[in-house]
């Protein structure tokens, strides 16, 4: 069982959705945020780093809306539904679009494909507890 | 002039917005950020704490969302109109609901007056970068 | 194979430590900054919450540090040694620091007891990477 | 008075250090964050972008460092000395190794000396805490 999931067994808190469904979205989001901070930094490894300039900010602004939405999910104490839709819906967005953005260099890029993986499985499971 | 004034004004990026506008709405970001992060703490402070649990969740949620939007803002190279529209709207927001939830104990919290008036500063600045 | 070691096996960048260390560590300080956070949660929705301050306050700030060197982890193009060293060292010390704290508390709160061993596996993998 | 000052204020905790020495510090942390956000930007436009690598990993790395140590500053409620120090001596240390790194570029590149004249500031806003 991860870390995140003993941690939402054992507070005393009551949240805002099923335990599986939070845990997965709130380890789908820490992990875009990883990949998007070592992708950021992959491609600024390449040679042809002046041509990923729009693909590195990318990376490093889904980062930022990745991370925020990691900890306001992991807050389930005197939870704020609207809140959590607010950062539920940035975090898809951002996700969805820079996975757009790393897509037109994942054929090229393998650091790029990884992290399209993971911002779609943080837009995906971002919109499962928006549309629950 | 404020450091992020003087960074916008020597980077080779041509920025997405009017300079004045931009280094209002990022000062706004981070100061607001500040604020709610010293609010929950001030909460966690008075007597009645256990009144306050609403609050410092709100406060803790609105500094994650404002450093986020204060980062994207301050990314000017390879500007993404939409992404930032993203978290400009997603901050306006969060500002929005944690205002409203200071200003119900700004009448007896000091903190949390001047938190609330942070968090409309900020929820202005955001709004006015997405009417532009 | 986890996100985060995908990222490091598709980097262009020459890592300053073995792969396997160093998303070990990676790891170790995200999921105790999440685990933090969710502790902070935890504890705000206590009865003896007023009793519990010093454990928030910790938790918060332990999440902060862990955070940031989860990042500096993630960066290993254009590697600096003495700065990794310094995130490293901040990060071990506040682990060891909120371990203590949470530690008090492991018998009673089940989420301390949980954040407790999340901080120590964290100050472990950070003392591993500082002696090699 | 700055929002960072009112807050301080109207805190029922009683700070670890005088107030305007701890004001000083927290500002500096931000405005240093927020630079070495923008710096890493500003870089990334730049034409000599692949010579600026290691100047973006560093304005990355001292950012996190910086946001760290601010919002822990920002917590004087059940104050804990120790970790406040080592948020303080990473934040010190980081700021030294960027003003280093960005020194080197000072002199064409304008972002670079305005990032360093912040790093540099927070850099003694530290020590001057840590030798308090």
């Amino acid at each position: 069982m991860s870390v995140a999931s003993q941690m939402l067994e054992t507070s005393p808190a009551a949240p805002g959705y099923r335990s599986e469904d939070l845990v997965e979205c709130i380890e789908a989001c820490l992990a875009c945020a990883q990949a998007c901070t070592a992708c950021a930094d992959a491609c600024l490894a390449e040679a042809m780093v002046a041509e990923l300039r729009r693909c590195i900010t990318s990376d490093l602004n889904c980062a930022d809306l990745c991370q925020a939405a990691g900890g306001i999910l992991s807050r389930q104490t005197a939870y704020m539904p609207e809140m959590t839709r607010v950062a539920l819906t940035a975090c898809r967005d951002a996700c969805r679009l820079c996975a757009d953005e790393c897509e037109h260099h994942a054929e090229i890029h393998e650091h790029c494909r990884v992290c399209a993986e993971a911002c779609r499985r943080c837009e995906q499971a971002c919109e499962r507890l928006l549309t629950l």
